[in-house]
């Protein structure tokens, strides 16, 4: 009999399909991808072309060489622009609209046209890291900023188009629905219990054990009891902070490792799944409050969203968190 | 410039990418996929192979040959199944969950393994559309049935492994939180106005006419003001009705041409993308309010969710859908 699951952080049910279960080795990807060169003459992400992408924002740079580690700009095509109005205006007489005001970088992680986070020196994700907090903390400043999505998408399935490593960082003048709605959830837990939903749901994995893929000082990383998607990963901090801008460098030096031991895990475990992630943290002006908590969610793009998810907001997960913990924290990584 | 659109149906926004927008024919698949057979012997939704899948639910058969043209069955490796108990219970201390319970049917729409629902007869569709709504209003009598979402997956990017034309039905026990808040969003406009949203989204787009697609006597096809993807597109009936249940045989006929003709032309247009198509309809209890309108949406399959979208639920649309109603408005079938 299959199971229906609540996600406790968003009230969505999700069935698992006991029925249509695979087992986690099922989701190893079959065929490798041809690895591509060291370098490619062509990339713009590549060390020579910086020329090709608008002007530089941040890097980090070795001392004696200059060389950058990691270099971040705007995107050359962005979805949104800081110029314009944030005004909303009515359109035809009947809709909503509003110019698309906002921030959109990219942060190249690495010169290596061929190195993903996972294969890198726990060094080389710290200094990403460090970059997405830099760039975070400058723009949570300006005042039409409400939102900043920092993600990932590596390979084609998870929507990138470019194979040199690099994140993208997104700010946007609205808060969407989608997040004011798990801010709902979490407050209404707050209100009644006092406590941060996050942060309990964190002690309450550690307890129970079975889900929990590794464990740090700082950090924790489970799948989730109602994982939309096979192989959901989410990194969560012990400590409480609704803000990813104020973890404290000694928090991003353990995310590095652990980031980097996850990714190197789903790398080997499932032979370098195309995958997304995404920094959940809270909008700008709720950086301190008591009822949220900052994460890092982990989606390998294994399945399909089809029309059941698109109609309904249920996802139909075919593998079980229990399993694939299991799985992923069986494997031997260093 | 890009611009920021608000669905009025669910106040999500999405983001109209101008700097990164293609034409429409930009979409068109570059490579075919080989033409099937007509009859694959290995397919267990071909004639003859009838026993390869549970018990028949309804067919519609010719009365001279007693062959099928149309059949339903459940689904062998079901979601949901009708047996066990609607009561949550509360998991491990902390979370909530429930078995699952439920109906998972197929339907397939024709006997011929190669011939997709774009390139049948009018009549062929409606028989398709008479056992949906046969099987919807069957269901929707059960009890511990709350929603019954029917939909149709075509092509591997749309979730899909069987290549003989079928749809599916899911009748879940729970509402979705996801449903919830488009019924509320609908209710609120409701009670401000005293008229359904969706009623005047059709007359609003009838009157500006840009994004229309096609009209009849009794639906409107047309690609949404803040469509989630390119060529997004919605088949609304004219006529106030909350639930797809109640749609009368004139209804059914006329939705069926209407139907037809709106995929042909996105399978000659496009060149036979993947897509998923949704109906969406009233839950259960709720088949008589004013407040809602069913309509049946599809979703092309022809850019792919990625990391910004997961986090912020906020998707961005790189065509915008009154160049592409234009583009699919103007071409020519029969």
């Amino acid at each position: 009999m299959s199971e229906i699951r609540q996600d406790p952080t968003t009230k969505e049910w999700v069935i698992m399909a006991r029925e249509r279960a695979k087992r986690p080795h099922d989701f190893v990807r079959q065929q490798a991808e041809a690895e591509p060169p060291a370098f490619e003459p062509s990339c713009p992400f590549c060390p020579g072309n910086e020329a090709m992408t608008p002007p530089e924002i941040l890097s980090y740079r070795d001392h004696e060489t200059q060389s950058w580690r990691v270099r971040a700009f705007a995107n050359k095509f962005p979805a949104l622009a800081p110029e314009g109005s944030t005004m909303r205006r009515e359109e035809e007489g009947f809709f909503l609209g509003m110019d698309g005001v906002g921030v959109h970088e990219v942060i190249v992680e690495t010169p290596v046209h061929n190195k993903p986070l996972a294969l890198m020196e726990d060094s080389g994700v710290a200094d990403v890291l460090f970059a997405y907090q830099e760039r975070y903390n400058a723009l949570s400043r300006v005042p039409f900023i409400k939102l900043i999505i920092i993600f990932k998408n590596h390979g084609p399935s998870a929507g990138t188009s470019l194979e040199h490593p690099h994140s993208q960082l997104v700010a946007t003048p609205v808060v969407p629905r989608h997040i004011r709605m798990q801010y709902e959830v979490a407050i209404r837990y707050y209100d009644n219990t006092g406590r941060c939903l996050h942060s309990d749901l964190v002690g309450h994995e550690l307890r129970i054990g079975k889900r929990v893929v590794m464990e740090t000082e700082r950090f924790v990383v489970f799948h989730p009891f109602a994982s939309h998607q096979p192989f959901e990963t989410w990194i969560v901090p012990k400590a409480h902070q609704a803000c990813f801008g104020n973890a404290s460098a000694e928090d991003l030096e353990d995310l590095a490792h652990v980031l980097r031991i996850t990714l190197l895990k789903l790398y080997r475990g499932l032979n370098n799944p195309d995958f997304n992630y995404v920094i959940d943290t809270a909008p700008a002006g709720d950086e301190n409050k008591d009822y949220y908590l900052w994460h890092l969610r982990i989606i390998p793009r294994l399945t399909e969203m089809a029309g059941f998810e698109i109609g309904s907001g249920i996802y139909i997960n075919t593998a079980l968190p229990e399993e694939t913990a299991k799985f992923v924290r069986e494997l031997k990584v260093e």
